[in-house]
């Protein structure tokens, strides 16, 4: 039976799952996973969803997935337009799910070359604490093992090789409240955030190059606050950096450069919010280059920080392979198409023999 | 009877009245002003309280003070030092409202100069559509009618003259969301909301001459928000400006200044909250000459917007004289002390002919 992958995306599509509030969609993808039968082991914890085959061949490829979205930006309802479907998720990730999903009958009555793990969790796109793979490799890590990892982020039909690491910080800015008719009395914590902000609207974000691909990194604001009446000087406001850096570079020496450019920017204090390292591209690991050179496939660096990070942390090889446009991720057109949905699932049924 | 003005200070500031909650402390005032017998006619509207004397006179004074104050300032419980309180609203304007209370039981026993009006009123600190004296104005104009209006703000035992306009803006910037790995497929609004910020921080405010009195300009950052989610280059940025201009210039003028330096810092745009207009200094004014002549009280400008600029637009002359230092108002610090209080009873007392 061949899986209508559009179909079974826009449904995916159809049921809510921001950060937060994925447990609908998980209780739809375990109900679907225990259909496949006895060859599945199947664990749920969480809003977190396991399925492994224990075939006992030689090595293992660990495919996975996040179940939850970026909040709603004005996409909510999926749509389907002939052979695509916008609305939220689509390409980040519910079409890497659909593929996942439609993965998984193949593994009930096929022996493929690897064991194979299917991981679906929660908690992906906020701060790392939530994120559901690190609670499995926290609490059950043998269920998350492999020689192999692929994520079905989107990548548009290349191999997106390592990713960079991502920083959160929080900078403050103290002030003095007055009444805002005598200011001069006060001092205005909004006021002294201006030269941050102008600092990273001009900030020049590196291109650096590592196993010849080239990382780009950035620098942004993703929020502000600040004021507490109408009428009142402001004595506190707080600015949320987001900096991505590539793989080139330490964890540490990352983060002591972002809190110093806050500072040089007459931040008061600096909050890591979470600190994510980089991965490296892991090129020359034999099965990514069995991936990637059986069948030819392109291969460029990822510049979102995406849970490879987290398996070559543990020692795990992982690349990023999905459908789905990268660029499209969190803006209010993301969308994916049938062709491409098909062609991720044939390749991955060709890697793991099973077709 | 003498009243313990500080005692009584202390006990209002007791009876929390942020902008909004008002009601107990209209109730507090409304039961006191009851005590005083059949000289004062009295009415409840909302959170206000009007309490009239109908003695016939050719002149009316109208004294009045709002109930409310700004959110508290880690000085929610008041303090007694001495002869000090300290405590949210101690200045603005629970010492004010003290002395209109003290003032009650004399015009239940004695004819004053004038018929006296007085007026406690709620939502001055909040949006003009909140303001109880708007209320009472639109609602039942003859309750607040008189020839001279004098409100209780906090002046220091100075005779504070016309007010300051104020003007609240909201700026909006708009931008593009996209994924913070890829900030170039994306349009940053809380960048582009950098350079009024930084305009904004520094702008030399005037000094304005206004019949011998300088008025000193304000223009301060109140409130800023932005920001959808920490891996989300933001799309939407807003600022709230407030400016506080001088009596010679026009509400009109003053709108369309404020407007277009939003604009011209690249606001895409601006929204007109609220706009009040000032008040001019009215000195010459024979109740205004009387009570700063006759005792030789010290005039200053009003730098702050107060409901004087309500009174003078329904062409009743107005002023400030109040105990507290004015300087302190929306401060965590605010304080008035006995010796203060007592002054601005016994003055207000002589003018109306109550000693």
């Amino acid at each position: 039976m061949t899986t209508d992958l559009l179909a079974l995306t826009e449904q995916l599509c159809g049921v809510p799952s921001v950060s937060g509030a994925e447990g609908a969609l998980a209780d739809d993808v375990e109900f679907r996973l225990r259909a496949v039968g006895p060859a599945l082991h199947i664990q749920r914890i969480g809003a977190n969803v396991v399925a492994r085959t224990e075939f006992g061949c030689e090595r293992r490829v660990v495919l996975g997935g996040h179940l939850d979205t970026v909040p709603a930006n004005g996409n909510a309802s999926p749509r389907r337009e002939g052979d695509v479907v916008h609305g939220l998720g689509a390409a980040d990730m519910k079409g890497g799910l659909a593929v996942l999903l439609a993965l998984a009958p193949s593994l009930g009555h096929r022996r493929p070359r690897f064991d194979v793990t299917l991981v679906f969790y929660e908690g992906e796109e906020v701060a790392d604490e939530f994120n559901g793979l690190r609670r499995l490799f926290d609490e059950s890590p043998t269920l998350v093992q492999g020689d192999l990892a692929i994520l079905l982020e989107p990548t548009g039909g290349w191999v997106e090789a390592g990713c960079q690491g991502t920083i959160h910080v929080r900078a403050g800015f103290d002030g003095v409240r007055s009444h805002s008719a005598r200011p001069w009395m006060g001092r205005n914590a909004i006021h002294r955030a201006a030269p941050l902000l102008q600092r990273c609207a001009e900030f020049e974000a590196a291109i650096v190059d590592v196993d010849s691909l080239e990382y780009r990194e950035a620098l942004q604001v993703v929020r502000i606050e600040g004021g507490i009446a109408n009428n009142v000087v402001p004595d506190r406001c707080t600015v949320v950096l987001n900096r991505r850096y590539a793989p080139s570079r330490s964890l540490d020496d990352a983060v002591a450069e972002v809190v110093a450019f806050c500072k040089d920017a007459g931040a008061d204090d600096v909050e890591v919010i979470n600190a994510s390292m980089a991965a490296p591209p892991n090129l020359m690991h034999p099965l990514i280059a069995e991936l990637t050179g059986a069948y030819d496939l392109p291969v460029r660096p990822k510049l979102g920080w995406t849970d490879v990070a987290r398996f070559a942390a543990h020692g795990i090889a992982a690349c990023n392979f999905g459908p789905g446009d990268p660029e499209l991720a969190h803006t209010a057109d993301e969308r994916v198409d049938r062709v491409t949905l098909d062609a991720c699932l044939a390749l991955l049924e060709a890697f793991l023999g099973l077709r």
